[in-house]
């Protein structure tokens, strides 16, 4: 496989096939990556529609089968943008064909699927096949400057993680079920879609684990209107009502690795919160705060300094010397949602040229599913469990 | 017992006393009252120092045995600004004396203490002898708008609480010992102290119960200096060290009696927190936030407007219609901390005159501290507990 | 005279009067004065009106004729709490029967009546007796600490200053003419009322002088309902419609002494701007900016930090080493409105114990009214003009 | 010329050249545009320069003399991203060769050359050819949705526009001479480059005009290090010294059409403040505030609402109806600053093909240009002018 191009095959075309298509469109011309991105192959199991979004994304050629795309020497690199319940067949079907991975999270629908996933991405690694999973928001300016604060013991040891992961989009009754409220494709709901997100961003952040739970799912909603069709988070209904198989919210308890705690919450529920990821880190020598709703901005307070000084510190993200930043506008001039997946893009194309494993892992992946699972099982249970692994 | 004037004696003079004494002084300067709050007696173990403090706040007369009030007929109302452990003895014994009480919260340092003040209140209400529990965050006006709003039907079904109360002056471990970190004084650390308080305050804007949590409890610095001297929530190290016998942080998860959920947190250890009560509450309708630190502002959000124009609505609750305002200053002329404690004053004296019941009553801070048990025992045995009573 | 008591006589018993009466009940309770306000006569031309106010701000004698105070010889301070266009002649004649004066601002309506104040005060001065003039907002704590941050140099050379005072309790075209709309009784409108609050903290704040401006007036409800009674800044409407005579907007650029700019606003007509008191200050080194709607915040900027870590940084100005806080409470816990005027009684008592200058002098009160002298004319001729003087 | 495609050609490649190029080729991968834009032709000076930046932004082909597309045919509309000293020469080239222009704003230099291409836009339209300037800030959503609010009557009449734009990359007297400090390229400094976005955004959402200005204008730092080679608003410095010929800070007060008034500030000396476009409207029903800081947010204040539950809205404005944003993300996924860009490439693209006027028009441009233009003559005369033209 020759890396002066890197021939992108990607499955699903939906909103994470939008947003990581414009991320492989766009990372090549604000910075200077060691391999070129080039759009292949897309595949989508409805002709049409894979054609449309094919020449409106910039893919040179379209599948129904994505199959295909794992005997093509053009694609390099097989990107996931389906619903969880195919992500392991994919995954470990195009590692195993010599395919490095670009996989949506949550990693799997359960622990197992992401054991044999985080296998397969171990052996293909001995031959240089890498893969990585999208938790993407750990490369948003603020989060990345977070993780380098703490990392620097700017918190000192970390007492408190409290983060919270609000949407509201299923506060009506009305709203149609879509696949992610089927657990046969998603898996869990508000946990596994996006309280899955504020688990990596904890474990990220303070570069500790979540050691065990107790957790609590509320389905505040059981039946909705059968969805006709769906885009991104929305759909329109079609008939007839059904069931509504996974949690609307989850919220729980945790203990870190380092001795801190934690409280999470992940919601559809929370009327006029639209994606606001919350996360307050409180430690010996200090604390920070984020909220995506405000994403360029972080908050970081310091407590050696001298009390009548001290105060959180409105740290705007957009400097040269933030991180991904330089490529971008000068100061004050915000990036938005999809840079995440940008610079996603980059530090994957580089990883794969340096021969380096990207991160977040199929085992970071599969760290935050066991974490899923956990929650999920103590909710039932009504008892603290263990995080196993 | 005449109604003319209303004869208190305060039993305490720290920070609880001085702000007490505070609402006594104003309340009938700013507000029109059916009885004149008279600052009788001040009692305190230290002769000098409730000398000194009766001087500055105001009282005619002191005395070193709390037991002297009791038979004072100038007497009509005991203002109970002591720690915990002494809650219980003082209070039943002034109501079984025939005198009104208000009682600091928590109510008591156990469950058993807090069921012998309520039914101590029962049988005193009876007579006409009336007791309450100084939950004044009620009183801040944008809390109570908050209720106002829930039950106006606002907010529609309750689906999340969440709640914290930060505060971080134990951060440092060379904080010494007071007394609030002595279980056998305080009863428990930041659950009892402030805990309590966002426990009464989801109770008392939603109009629900907490019916069962699993909590997690927390002593991060397990041994400090041995106080000298206190003042407020500030004290001066003294010799040796000794063990702190109470939590530094608490939360808990909740099952609210309406079908909704809560994540409650408590903690000293957050630092750059001061003093941060926090509310966020979700419901079918609508949501509503706030924060101490701003506290004079009540955010609600009403999902029925059209979504290009909804968004949390910043009100700014220092308007003539405003709960207590109208007493006060113009639009925009900010209230304070101790404003709640002048408005409980004026709602306890107004409802003395009127021979009704003033809330929070012995009974509501009874349901605080059977949560506050539970969360405890919850958190000994890792499993989720009903509330009992 | 002797000290140990300081007898007060207040002129007005309106919005300002209640809240100078707070002050001074409050200011013995939370500091150590050295000498005891005694709230001795209170004078008012409604003898019906001023015996209830005196009875609720507790003043031991009222008067109708404030001339009385000038022989009595408890009386130690006349605090004149009445319209502009009485300040002079009440101050004056104080001063020269040797009592001590607090007079509220504008100190005047005219430069000419302010010159003559200010001679007074000269002259009163080599006697021993002092004046003041209450420009209040200088006393909230977040103030006093912008201004120790400006002096220690940590903004550095000043080169903006931006201020906004803004209200909206004119915006209705039907809230009644008040003496605050006659230009006979207030002198000006948004701008002596509200603008002069601005002007004074940028030059307290900056230390810095306004050596030049050019200003913009407008009347944009030129006749309102004449008004039947007042309270505060509110009114009801009586009969018939009257002429406003006084200015609903103010806005001016300036010039300042150190070399920087300033650009300030004064509105009755901001809809949604309750109080909204906006300073922000720019030097070459850093920045503070500063809301009276969030009135325990300061927020600051440093410069000099590592641009990655730079930010501007939210002060909570409740801690024990922020001016005025130690006699509060603990952290976190607001302060408010009135707590400005308490914290004014407290300085201006220990100056007159001392035997100081108490500050703002009525030369610093005069030095506003050229200020606002300048804007007036200079928004008449739309020409720039020196503050003179 | 046939509208299946549209040949762009693109003068300039630096700061402005990336966004535009970034716009071009992500408008069509969002929207359905009626024409494809294809990048043709991309002009500059530096032969090495301009390749480099061809490949980077995806440009078929290159030039040193930007006259050379005048007479390409698969050149259809050219941009204008050079300084502001070429836009007049070139834009009125190319419109006089029949291709369509967008030129970066401010317009010109001077009024004189804002007329000559305003006149020659008007003499192109004749043929059907257009032209548009580049305030792009119109397109950010939250400005789109003020402008909607504001047209709908939402505000009543206008009484007050407070408008800032403060960055602080000047505030270092070391930042080295760029062309934006040469008053020949550059026409005027914070002035045009800055303030010329703010006044053309008053009369955006207003849709009203300037009509009169008193102006101020200031520059703090005389001479600075000679730039040795710039990118966006950074550089870095050369050997000796130069002059600073243009305008560090402006400030004005204006008159409105509508009976209203103005205050704008344009600095690059807030240190602290990066990008902040800051504009509040107050009419007489109720108020907007926005904040470029926090882009993809607007306060909206309804003097309607009851007033005790009256505060401003904070509408996150990334609804499907809002705006542009139906294309990009789900609710609360923010956009960032190259949207606008984006977006004025969409309607831009969709005028050419529905042979529409574009908006901002040069006619547009030339009312900023007029506004600047009045400000600086009235800094030099210390007089208010009125807006010519």
């Amino acid at each position: 496989m020759t890396y002066a191009r890197l021939g992108v095959g990607m499955v699903g075309y939906s909103f994470m096939g939008a947003v990581h298509a414009h991320a492989w469109n766009t990372a090549p011309r604000f910075f200077t990556l060691p391999l070129h991105p080039e759009l292949t192959l897309l595949a989508g199991r409805n002709a049409e529609a894979v054609t449309a979004a094919a020449a409106r994304f910039g893919f040179a050629e379209t599948t129904t089968d994505w199959r295909t795309m794992l005997t093509r020497d053009d694609v390099d690199l097989v990107d996931v943008c389906t619903p969880g319940d195919t992500h392991a067949e994919i995954a470990i079907a195009a590692l195993e064909a010599g395919k490095h991975v670009l996989c949506e999270k949550p990693l799997a629908n359960s622990v197992a699927e992401a054991e044999a996933m985080a296998a397969a991405a171990a052996s293909a690694a001995e031959h240089g096949v890498r893969a990585m999973v999208g938790f993407t928001y750990r490369r948003v300016p603020a989060i990345q400057l977070a993780r380098q604060l703490v990392a620097e013991g700017a918190l000192g040891q970390i007492r408190h993680v409290r983060a919270d992961y609000l949407q509201d989009w299923l506060s009506d009754p009305s709203a149609p079920l879509s696949w992610r409220l089927d657990k046969s494709k998603a898996g869990s709901g508000a946990l596994g879609d996006i309280g899955a997100h504020v688990i990596d961003l904890a474990q990220f952040i303070t570069g500790e684990q979540i050691t065990a739970v107790t957790g609590m799912l509320d389905t505040f909603v059981a039946e909705r209107p059968i969805a006709a069709s769906a885009a991104g988070l929305s759909a329109t209904a079609g008939e007839g009502m059904g069931p509504v198989t996974v949690d609307d919210s989850a919220a729980f308890l945790a203990r870190l690795s380092g001795g801190g705690n934690g409280v999470f919450t992940a919601t559809r529920f929370a009327q006029g919160r639209k994606n606001a990821i919350r996360i307050e880190i409180n430690g010996s020598r200090g604390s920070l705060a984020f909220d995506f709703e405000d994403m360029n901005v972080l908050h970081v307070y310091d407590a050696e300094e001298v009390a009548e000084r001290a105060g959180f510190r409105r740290i705007v993200v957009t400097e040269p010397g933030h991180p991904f930043v330089a490529a971008w506008w000068p100061p004050g001039h915000g990036l938005g949602y999809e840079h995440g997946f940008t610079h996603q893009a980059v530090d994957l194309v580089t990883a794969l040229a340096e021969g380096s494993q990207p991160t977040p892992s199929f085992a970071d992946g599969l760290a935050v599913q066991r974490v899923l699972d956990a929650v999920e099982r103590s909710a039932a249970t009504g008892t603290w469990l263990a995080v196993s692994g």
